[in-house]
């Protein structure tokens, strides 16, 4: 189970608990300056319930190409035309084939064939890797590049919903999203930006669903 | 160009300079108990001549699986039939494929489509992730997994030679194979255990080459 601490992978984690997998967690400390995220993360793997939470350090900064790993600002107050308009500049180069390729490795000692990631395809159709057809290509990878070969699956159970969906599919299986986390530029206290198009995607999808976000609280 | 300092990845590198290729290099820090192949790789790198040579640090020992990387003893003085037969406690574990997704992402920030990687499938036949099925499934990953999208190509030029013809072939371009570095159990210094899977493919490729290995020199 892929998990940043976010709204998406922790409902993702959730929607895997009530379905009774056992949930190995893996994180990425990957030089974003999101990095209290991992904050969030812990606490989402404790309060949702995990085997085992495992953060891989690897270094994306010397790679940079994106505002999140980069000395690019992150871009803020954009209206939902330039959110959903092209790849932006937050998209970090091939990060969640490198992040699958972690959770390959890590499923293959654990002797797992299945991997959950939070990904969908509405809210960030800017993001090329989080679309149906790469899901289902990195499926076809993974059969070739394992010892023992065979069937894998890659379950997105998030990548038909928006963001309201999620957030209420989330509530309803009783996930605190005070403990989550979204914001690309926070404070150092975790607290959100609320400019970024994480934030504001995340305040659009409370609107819609007709709840209070708790990190609002939080953070009064 | 993914490059370990190892004698196909070196012979590679050679391959491509000669068909004019201007190449970058990317090495991973990433726990190998034969971290010594980064020196190589930075001797060979500098020898064979790349436009900027990158050494990327990651955590696999916190996935372990592998003699490699892991408190696994690396297994010595095993023949031919040993060799080959099955997947070896030497394979890390989806290697290739983070390998190959740190390659795609520095390749989509540096604007190329063309990766370069050593495998091939004859000598390593017990490696999953060195055959040709899994070079054409990355290929297909590639294109679906990038901002711009389009024609990726993953070359391989060594997968259908066997290690003597590698050899063969990277004398015939002038690779200093003193330079670089095979062994799975080196020496603090470098200096090749010969009794590895990797010294003994070695040792068999420079003889049924007919050439001398300069490594031998170097460490006599």
């Amino acid at each position: 189970m892929l998990l940043s601490g976010g709204l998406d992978s922790s409902t993702c984690l959730a929607i895997a608990r009530a379905q009774r997998w056992r949930c190995h967690a893996i994180s990425f400390d990957y030089g974003q300056r999101h990095r209290h995220e991992l904050v969030a993360a812990a606490a989402v793997a404790g309060a949702i319930g995990v085997a085992q939470h495992l953060v891989v350090e690897i270094d994306l900064r010397s790679i940079g190409g994106s505002a999140l790993t980069d000395t690019i600002d992150v871009p803020k107050d954009r209206d939902e035309q330039q959110i959903g308009g092209g790849v932006p500049v937050t998209y970090v180069p091939a990060r969640n084939t490198i992040f699958l390729s972690f959770a390959l490795a890590w499923a293959e000692v654990l002797r797992c064939r299945d991997i959950f990631i939070g990904v969908n395809a509405l809210d960030y159709s800017g993001y090329p890797d989080c679309r149906p057809e790469y899901i289902a290509a990195f499926e076809q990878l993974a059969a070739h590049a394992t010892a023992d070969g065979g069937r894998w699956r890659i379950h997105a159970p998030l990548m038909e919903l928006n963001k309201a969906q999620i957030i209420a599919r989330g509530l309803e299986l009783g996930v605190d999203y005070g403990a989550t986390h979204s914001c690309y530029d926070p404070g150092p206290d975790g607290r959100p930006c609320g400019g970024c198009d994480a934030c504001l995607l995340r305040a659009k999808g409370f609107a819609e669903a007709g709840a209070r976000d708790p990190l609002r609280r939080r953070f009064r």
